[in-house]
């Protein structure tokens, strides 16, 4: 692969040059450029505009390197082709924006395999903090690496040290919801199909679970595992079937995307999702009530938690000494009409 | 917001202690850092380890200041929460990680009041190149900054100029497709449900629309707006609901998304899709595979063009004279269940 070109210094348009352009000194036209505050609107208004007219590139990768702070932040999922994630960066981004930071992000896959190169990438590019949901498998020497680089780590959805702060949804709460809503409408027996990958959020929703089944005095839920999105619905509503003649009426979802799957494949049965059985999600996303039926889901509110993730994470890059912090946002139930009363 | 301290030189790890450590010259340190291949794979390996253990971070940033490359790609789209982009970055982000990338997300929103300093960002970090799926209402004078930005840029999806590479399904096919399924099921009076804004996506498929109906000897198409997402189906169905009267017995939507949407809200008003009515969409979304019934759609395989956007960007900042090309890629039809037979 070529290298480009180098920009010919001598023709590069320099803050000299902008200031010049626009009759101020050099500080004035570099304290506009590194957007303080410290400058009257119609000095920064004609700053820019010489800026934009001389045609002038702030050349953030050397400032960087002088105030140690590039602006960009770093994003690391376990994915992004489930919608949720996509609502849950919607989220971030309009906090950024005002912030002036830029949307840096990083898809991991579930399986961290290229997790050290992707941790290395953000530390290369000077990422100012990161917003962050583990992996899976992520290691423990990836969370020392990201404990000694100093880097504002904020987690979210997921936890992996109590050395980081936490934004994530009430997902006991969540749970308790679900089995409240089934219970009140006859539901006794129920499926909990997660995903088989393990973290702190599907514990968090397996232990709650338990005790509210347990509070109830309703028998522990049967445990199923889909592979999503690898496999469609199909083989996940003949075990659910095989199931409803052990008396099982009633599915919890580990997420809404799974929930469609299996409300779409169960149709498929002839099984009539909200009447012949009960279906309900996790996570409310946008499209679970697009359709029909419309999905009974917990709704953890993505944009809201991506929102108060940014928020932390620009509270912290201002002040690094900040307490760490533990934030549990509500959850709803959202009574869609894949749930039915069971006699 | 306080700034962060600067690393203290006296305590940093250098390539030096890293060569040392590894038993190697710094000059082959140095190749292993920058990804030659000009190194052994054993070398490699014990440079590796040593960087490891030595906690050796690279600083790109300082790097890219000497070799004009960062390793960062841009990509400009006009918003995520449709799952068609996320679909598109997943596209993008598996051919990235094996060039070597860094997935540089910017989120514009479909009114890019904020273009001006999205375009400013990229510049500012250094971005090797720009994928980019323009705003509807993006400027002339923001274009002209891309070209004479001198960056790599490839447009995806919409067109805004012939003087940089475009990668796009083939719009024209897949509206005939779509035709020519309806009208071989009899229909003869559609109705074409678009989005209000106005860009090369929407020209193609509006021109394609009308010849192929021409073609047919078919009357127009009856234009409506939908305005996704703020709008839930409903007015969109009472909309359809006025038209059926006048004989219209199909719609084409703009996305997938919008004929989701349409889909659900027709069930609202007691009209079965696919049999009352049909519901034709265009993308071929995951989603529309997961509900019932089934979309009937237009495969344009996001994934795919995301991959060939971001191929075609690799070829491109490795060498800045090959010749502007236009890839159209071919699209299908997926045959669903919202599509029926008309008498």
């Amino acid at each position: 692969m070529t290298r480009k070109a180098q920009p010919t210094s001598g023709n590069a348009v320099t803050l000299m040059d902008v200031a010049c352009a626009a009759n101020v000194s050099r500080a004035t036209a570099s304290l506009v450029v590194r957007g303080s505050p410290r400058v009257a609107a119609a000095t920064r208004e004609r700053v820019e505009e010489a800026m934009r007219r001389l045609g002038y590139v702030y050349n953030r990768s050397a400032a960087g390197l002088r105030s140690s702070r590039s602006g960009v932040l770093g994003v690391m999922l376990p994915g992004i082709s489930n919608p949720f994630f996509a609502e849950f960066l919607e989220g971030i981004e309009t906090v950024l924006q005002s912030a002036g930071l830029t949307n840096f992000l990083v898809i991991s896959g579930e399986e961290a395999a290229s997790e050290g190169r992707i941790l290395r990438l953000l530390f290369e590019h000077g990422c100012d903090g990161l917003a962050i949901c583990p992996p899976q498998d992520m290691q423990a020497t990836s969370v020392q690496s990201l404990l000694r680089s100093g880097l504002s780590v904020v987690q979210a959805m997921r936890e992996i040290s109590d050395r980081f702060d936490y934004v994530g949804p009430d997902y006991a709460a969540g749970m308790r919801l679900a089995v409240d809503h089934l219970a009140g409408l006859g539901h006794r027996h129920f499926a909990f199909v997660e995903t088989g990958f393990c973290h702190s959020a599907t514990r968090a929703r397996t232990a709650a679970l338990s005790a509210a089944l347990k509070t109830l005095g309703l028998p522990p839920a049967v445990i199923l595992r889909a592979r999503m999105p690898e496999e469609d619905g199909s083989g996940l509503a003949e075990a659910i079937d095989n199931l409803r003649r052990d008396g099982v009426t009633a599915a919890i979802c580990f997420n809404d995307l799974i929930a469609l799957s299996l409300c779409g494949s169960l149709a498929d049965r002839g099984i009539r999702v909200g009447r012949d059985f009960s279906v309900v999600g996790f996570d409310g996303m946008a499209m679970g009530q697009m359709v029909r039926p419309r999905l009974t889901t917990i709704g953890i509110q993505p944009r809201s938690i991506g929102r108060a993730v940014a928020e932390r994470l620009v509270a912290r890059i201002g002040d690094r000494q900040l307490a760490v912090a533990r934030t549990i946002l509500p959850v709803r139930l959202i009574a869609g009409e894949t749930t039915g009363p069971q006699d």
